[in-house]
């Protein structure tokens, strides 16, 4: 393949994590390197609308010191964002500004961290640009804290996260145990459509403090089951821990929030139960068994503690960003970096690429296998798939005992 | 003061901490070592509910690698309780129940880790006792996140749920303003009648990434005023991040899930809003400002968060275990062991003590005069103040990732 010459943007986007600022390091400090191919690099702002705004930022005036604690720095550094962009059969427009900045710029080289959508986004503009015959080779980068990209072992943001969530887990179940009293806590843990994160609460329960009960996207759930699931525990024990998905819906595809909505509607006389999975389910287990009733949800808290993450997780983010690179320099395009395990004991994953049209608008789902039979819990399988990606803490440097995070100068690039 | 032989029996009460394991581990330590006073060491079952149920375990069969695990276990591993006694002239029924255990097992050294409450039932037992002519030495050992305890500096736990909070607030901060809209973040923080952790979120503002307005229980909530700072704030940046502790109140006293409840009533075809402060707060902006509005409990994360302690919170829990069981020995009784600040920089603390019936029963909010004039942050005062104890990072042994924690045997004692 010949040596393709230009410049270089990279863009974050979706939900943020603890670890996608770690990839953006990876892919900076690479590209910097290699400045016998890559003249510029630029980090966009706010992901593909900093590209259609031409907002660049320009990486080459930053502090290397600074881009190193990229890696662990939560959330977008760059900024993110949720933009869809259209087929381009149907309107063209924003491709043609993209083309447009693209050749003002002169990038030849585009970079896309992001999930699902992401990685659609970076297949549209692959396939609108080479139908332009504007060579540019582009590569996905995955991230989701919701481990639901297809052709990867895992994604980055999960252990991080997974780790939190697991130590979390560990620490409110020796709070919620602490009173001679009966006890129910309903843990709310983000994954819509997955439970990949949800599930992390049972490695809380291989170290002897974790849910009783996990409620997965990947089970249709019914709130009569649900309920005695929880009073069997509660009669033996008197305390239950209950680790559900936010995406939990019954067999007719209804969220709980919704069915709660409806209920009200019904029954304007009942109590009025807003909120999210945890609040809905905690208000009905205090109603249909009482005793002390806890709902937590770890809302943004799981999506950013980088505080407490995997440094496999920040090391493989951080050589997913370096691959991508690498592999673009060696002529490839149209591709999603990815992680193959190679070995569990002792752990190892290789990177790899899979084709960005297998990758986007496909969710990995935990496997029903995976999850027991009355579909409350998860199997050891699960357990030995997720244990190794948080056995090594990551930490970031502190000041004061607080984290010092990156600070970037944000340096707006003109062509 | 003449040498009094005996043993000794150490409770938990009220909410746990990170640290209250931390006392227990210094109590049981230095008590254990002194055997040529203290025969036997027990802790009580679930605090002085334990006692007067004679659920008593015996220290002395524990594992003393397991004790100093109790350094960094977080919540009351012996169990805690919200017992109250009743004063003994209109009932003395406990206090009878206590004399004949306390008897029964020869308990000469009593030592309760609590609140203000519990320090409140340390006082009455040490009346009691002392008018039956029972020669029983009794201290008050400090804990609480609440940091409201008179006659000491700053109380055990503390330090480590300030470093949290601070933390997760700017992890939290990183995300909320990663989108290029706008965000409003409420994050709701315990404290019911003092604002000590909520203030800790200024710690984060101090490093780049914290809230805009504090509203403290210090200071009495006014629904406009805080929608006027609000805005104020949001015109300007688009981002808005706000801390409220769970315990602000208006002038007349009334919590803000309470002003809501009487909202409802009055207007039925409202919406309902349910929950705590941060549901309430994050509900009436996004009503009446609009845009992303996000609400934040942090609820029994901060209580319990070890695994991102304050090693100066550890280590002088610790200590004040070691100084009860000292000081008892050396003959004092009727007291609370207290920390006294010598010096900020560098950071100096030592153990005193302070008559129990000036600790009991009174809270020590934070002063005026560290609350901005409009009631809506801190002053450096503050900071100044709560920085140090947070500087020093204490992390718990791991194992494949995840802490690990005290196992006690809690064999049951026989007198």
């Amino acid at each position: 393949m010949s040596t393709l010459k230009g410049n270089l943007i990279f863009g974050q986007s979706g939900g943020p994590t603890a670890v996608i600022n770690a990839s953006a390091a990876g892919v900076f400090t690479e590209a910097l390197k290699r400045n016998d191919v890559i003249e510029k690099v630029y980090g966009a702002a706010h992901g593909i609308v900093g590209i259609l705004n031409e907002q660049l930022y320009d990486i080459g005036q930053e502090d290397p010191a600074e881009i190193q604690l990229l890696k662990t720095t939560p959330s977008s550094e760059l900024g993110s964002c949720r933009y869809k962009l259209t087929d381009p059969d149907i309107d063209d427009a924003d491709y043609i500004k993209i083309l447009e900045v693209f050749k003002k710029y002169n990038i030849r080289y585009f970079f896309y961290n992001g999930g699902n959508d992401s990685m659609d986004t970076c297949l549209k503009i692959s396939k609108y640009l080479e139908k332009q015959n504007y060579e540019c080779r582009i590569l996905g980068v995955p991230k989701t804290i919701d481990n639901d990209l297809y052709g990867t072992d895992h994604c980055p943001g999960y252990a991080s996260a997974a780790r939190y969530i697991a130590t979390a887990t560990m620490e409110v179940h020796k709070d919620a145990n602490v009173y001679d009293n009966t006890m129910i806590c309903v843990l709310e843990v983000m994954g819509r459509h997955a439970g990949w994160l949800t599930a992390a609460t049972a490695l809380a329960a291989t170290h002897g403090c974790g849910p009783d009960l996990i409620y997965l996207p990947e089970v249709p759930f019914d709130m009569d089951t649900m309920l005695q699931d929880t009073y069997k525990v509660f009669k033996e024990k008197k305390k239950v821990m209950i680790a559900v998905s936010e995406g939990v819906k019954t067999k007719e595809g209804k969220f709980l929030p919704e069915l709660v909505t409806e209920d009200i509607a019904r029954n304007s006389s009942g109590h009025a139960q807003l909120g999210g999975a945890a609040s809905v389910l905690s208000n009905y287990l205090k109603y249909m068994i009482g005793g002390k009733v806890r709902g937590i949800e770890f809302s943004l808290l799981q999506r950013c503690a980088s505080h407490w993450g995997s440094k496999i997780d920040v090391d493989e983010a951080y050589l997913a960003g370096v691959t991508a690179v690498q592999k673009a320099i060696e002529g490839y395009s149209g591709y999603m970096v990815a992680y193959e395990r190679i070995s569990n004991q002792p752990y190892r994953c290789e990177m790899k690429l899979v084709e960005l049209k297998k990758a986007a608008n496909v969710e990995k789902v935990i496997p029903r296998e995976w999850i027991n039979e009355e579909g409350n819990f998860v199997t050891q399988e699960f357990v030995d798939y997720a244990a190794p990606l948080i056995a090594i803490p990551s930490t970031p440097p502190l000041i004061d005992g607080l984290p010092r995070f990156a600070k970037l100068k944000k340096v707006l690039a003109t062509p």
